[in-house]
Parts: structure tokens; sequence; C-alpha cells
């Protein structure tokens, strides 16, 4: 689905299509077949015609009338994602927030499994949290390599984010999901995407002292 | 700043906003007066027109050749946000995600200040999580409008995220930063923001198996 191409405006409806899952998730449990762009939009919050676009993007379009059939919406969105087959992961930094990661059930969803965790706190190595046991980080290099493991999770302390990312970098690390607020310098090849939860907040900020309007523009497509 | 409309293609502009303060706070202190939209581009990973598009939004544009002073920027964008006073906010709901948001000092450069937080586990109550003391729930709506607090983070289990909001709301609350995966019903007026983890992750899986290109669209502004 899609191409290999994708227009950097299309990210926020990248970012909606994890919701758009768990809702069409809590769907078909309940044994519902066929969804609406209506509903969709409502329990969104957004509007229907932004809900179409938005899956429109994954490669499917629904039925009039009928709407969307809900096993091909899931199938569409997690085969555009690449979240149909599962992924390993290594979290380096179990600290609080790496702890909270650890722990968050939702991350299931996305076929994502932390099989492993890094720290450098003896009083945490060998322990395991929700399952997943903490390694020193000198260890990272040769289960990297063994477990050709291609994502990591970074929640470091920030003055430790370059040195753990060139480690991984250097054991041939694909793509870090980085929690910390540092921007991580990387060669080309390997993907970055910063996770920041001050910019939630600001969105919130802004729009509780501003009224917030949808304005499309033409894309020609 | 900026009038009390805005465009919903405005708001990944905002989500980047706080990385920018980030940036020109570490550059404020070290004693650097001025950046030019090239510097914050390289340092953001993005275009230098994008830069100043993002920046024209807070209400500043820069002079040709000098650049930006950047406390006037640094002012800007958070008058802008509205983080240039603070703002006091309960936190519901003190698990592993909890207990991270609590420990999160960046919160505060957004002037964010948790000054309780809220459980209903025994073990919990009357604890002080880096300063800040857990209370029984059926405290909160006293709390609240002794208080006068407006803001409230909801990171509760699910199930009770729905009951936990009506409370809020009926003790008058305003604005709800939602870390459940929930979608809260509110009356008008009532601004909730949800934080969707897994928002991220699916932009960092969609990033690394296609090129992601700018193209920016006509705004006429």
């Amino acid at each position: 689905m899609g191409d290999k191409i994708l227009k950097i405006d299309k990210l926020p409806t990248v970012r909606r299509l994890p919701a758009y899952l768990r809702l069409l998730k809590v769907f078909s449990s309940q044994g519902i077949d066929t969804v609406s762009s209506g509903q969709l939009a409502e329990l969104m919050g957004i509007e229907s015609i932004l809900v179409r676009k938005d899956l429109e993007l994954t490669g499917i379009s629904g039925t009039p009338r009928i709407g969307f059939r809900i096993s091909d919406l899931i199938r569409s969105i997690e085969s555009f994602l690449g979240w149909a087959t599962s992924t390993d992961a290594f979290l380096f930094g179990v600290g609080q927030l790496g702890t909270a990661l650890l722990g968050y059930r939702e991350l299931g969803q996305s076929g994502l499994k932390i099989i492993a965790a890094f720290d450098t706190d003896s009083d945490k190595l060998n322990r395991t949290f929700n399952g997943v046991r903490v390694f020193h980080v000198d260890k990272a290099p040769e289960l990297l390599s063994r477990l050709n493991v291609q994502l990591a999770i970074l929640t470091v302390p920030p003055e430790h984010a370059q040195q753990v990312t060139d480690l991984l970098v250097m054991n041939g690390i694909q793509g870090i999901w980085n929690y910390t607020p540092v921007s991580l310098e990387v060669p080309e090849g390997v993907t970055v995407q910063k996770e920041d939860l001050l910019s939630g907040l600001a969105v919130l900020s802004v729009r509780m002292s501003r009224a917030v309007v949808s304005q499309r523009c033409e894309e020609g497509s």
C-alpha cells in the first residue's frame, strides 16, 4: 500500500492512524463488521471528509451506504504502518519514563516488542520489569547483532543520549525512538523520531485560548 | 500575539514550538544573543523557510543578515503559547506513567506546575513523588475549587477515565491533557488534548520505510 514517498503534510494523518486502529479493534471485538466515516469522525472528533482522506492514504476507500469493512481497514492501516508483523526493540534507560514504557501495554498494538532493556545502574541490572530483563549497556553491542534488533527506544538522561546513540549506530541500529530532549546526530539511513512530551501541551495551551478551525489546502491528490 | 483563531494546519508548527524554546534557552544560557533561521533549521532538522513560517506564527520576523534576537524569540513563543506565566495543574492517576510525568523536569519549561496528584490506591495516598503529594480522588472537588485549578493531566486506567473526567468537568476544569486511550466526552468549552504515545511510533515506522518529502501547500497567508 502507498508508494515509497510520503509528503510531509501527511504526517498528521499518520499520527492519527493508531487511534483509528484502536477504535476499529474495539468494534471488531464487539462483533461489528462495518463502520462509516461519519461514525469514525464522531469518535475521533474530526470531520468525516478528513476521516476519508486519512484512510485513503492507507490505500482503502469506503463503499457508499455501507462504509468500510472493519477487517479490511485494520489490515490496510497495519500494512501501511508496517505493524502487521511484530518488531523487536531494545530500550535504553530504565528510569521513570523507561519503566513507564516497559509497562505500557498499548505498545503491543503496534507489534513493537521490547525484548531487553539496558541501564548502567547496578540496582537495576538483572532485574526484570514487566517481564523485560535489564542488562548493562556494555552488553548491548553483542545483543544487538546477535538478535538483529533494528529499533531502539531512548529514555536515558540527556547527557548520555548522544553517546548511547553512537553505540547504537555503530551496531547497526536503523531507527531510534528518542524520548530525550537532545537532537541526536546520526548518519544518513538512520531514522530518529523525537518524542517531545511538551508538544501536546503546547497544542493544549493554544487550543485553550483559541478556536482551531480546519482549513484544507488543495493537494491535487 | 496572533488572533483568536488558529487554522488546524498550523498545529504541526505549534507542536514544534517547545523544541525551538528549548534550543533558544540553551543559546541564551550560553550568552548568545542572535540566531539565524538557517541555524535553527539545521538543529531542528527542517528547512529554514519552515522555521521562518513557524516563528512568524508567533508574531515575529527576523532581520536580514542578523537573524532573530533570542530574547525576543523566547518572549514571542512563550507569549503565543501562554507559557510566560505559570499554570497550576492536578495529575490524576499515580501509576507508572503518572509517576514519570511527576518526575519530568522539562514540564517546568512550559510553566506547568503539578501542585497535587490524586489516586485511590491506599499505598500511594499521602506519599509525595518529586515533592507532589498524593490525595484521595474524593478530595479533588474541594481542592479544585479552593485552588482554582483549571488544568488536569489524566493518567488513570482507561476504565476510570470518563468517570474522573465527569468529576473534573463538574468542578470547573477547563483543559484535560489526556494520556489514556479513551476518547473522552466533555461539554463544549472544555478542551481535551489526547496524547497518543503510539502516534510517534507510527511516524517512526512510516519514516523507516519511506522517504518523507516536504511539499508546502498554498495558504494565501
